[in-house]
């Protein structure tokens, strides 16, 4: 049965973002290393590639091929075009949209459009099959958390204090338990934490 | 020079209490181990005495050792009273607030009552002497932060998601760099987290 991982970069304040979207520095251990983390990044010359630390790589990469699905928001779709029909993990994407699929986009790619967060969860959980749903947070993710639909957090903490912006948890307003986290690793600005959440 | 050292327990979240100043299950290291975390406490058998694991003792113990004077804000010197005129750490406290010391408090404790955060800053430096200031997380430690006067953030990550409530760094809304984490240790319910200020 597929594991639900929740999970983004995040400040130390729990932002995943600025108010108008943009990541700043969370996203500089992205870019400081030389191990291209994609294959589309070793091919990639350009100061666009992603670029991390050794430590960072051997964290991030098994992850990254655990997963077989990604549950996205409408938001991340639309600012990125939804990566062009290429999924950064996995060969599916689930998009958490009122909205259907803009017309003419990317046909081949695998992304399915669901109004509800719960079928979202269970369309990726049967599309990832042995492999992990990963959760981008914030408001779907914090929907999903609250609904009890989530396994585990992963959290990569940049040491930022963002002050304001997009929530890890969305908008939820409920307590719940995770367990002490079973993975602890320290990159190059940037603390990887995975959390079981407690039953 | 003394260190300012900006410090709470806070939720992944990073709130430090529910919105009726209860820190709930963030508070469970406190009371889930076998070492007296202080004086009072090996004198205390009751279950209001702190008890925290081995590995929480060794981290927690040293940096308690090393604050000459505490910084609080007004409203947690109500909640507790002030503790009674007994520090938890330290010799001195500086409270922060627009109204001065309730008559005929504890005449005997080391408690100033300053209504600026430089000037409270100031003044806990010089109580200090060659040991830390120790500033509570909240509103006054958001200002502290936005003003510059913080060197140290340390961060005791209960696994817990609050929700909502009353957030580590107050109402700051702007960003501020630390340095990656020096100090990285897993408890029991926490992980204690020390990053100093990016200058």
């Amino acid at each position: 049965m597929s594991t639900v991982m929740l999970h983004a970069v995040v400040s130390v304040d729990g932002f995943v973002a600025d108010p108008h979207d943009d990541p700043g520095p969370l996203f500089d251990w992205y870019f400081n290393g030389d191990q291209p983390l994609a294959a589309q990044d070793m091919a990639d010359p350009s100061p666009g590639g992603l670029r991390v630390s050794k430590t960072s790589y051997d964290h991030v990469r098994p992850v990254w091929d655990a997963i077989g699905c990604m549950v996205i928001g409408r938001q991340l779709f639309d600012i990125t075009n939804g990566w062009e029909g290429r999924p950064p993990t996995g060969d599916h994407v689930v998009v958490v949209s009122h909205r259907p699929k803009p017309e003419g986009w990317h046909p081949e790619a695998s992304y399915s459009f669901v109004d509800d967060v719960t079928a979202a969860i269970a369309t990726a959980r049967e599309l990832a099959g042995d492999r992990m749903v990963a959760l981008t947070a914030g408001d779907v993710g914090g929907q999903a958390l609250a609904l009890g639909l989530v396994d585990e957090v992963a959290m990569d903490v940049a040491p930022v204090v963002l002050g304001s912006g997009k929530r890890f948890f969305g908008s939820i307003d409920t307590q719940h338990l995770l367990e002490d986290p079973h993975v602890v690793v320290q990159g190059d600005r940037v603390l990887h934490l995975r959390f079981r959440v407690r039953r």
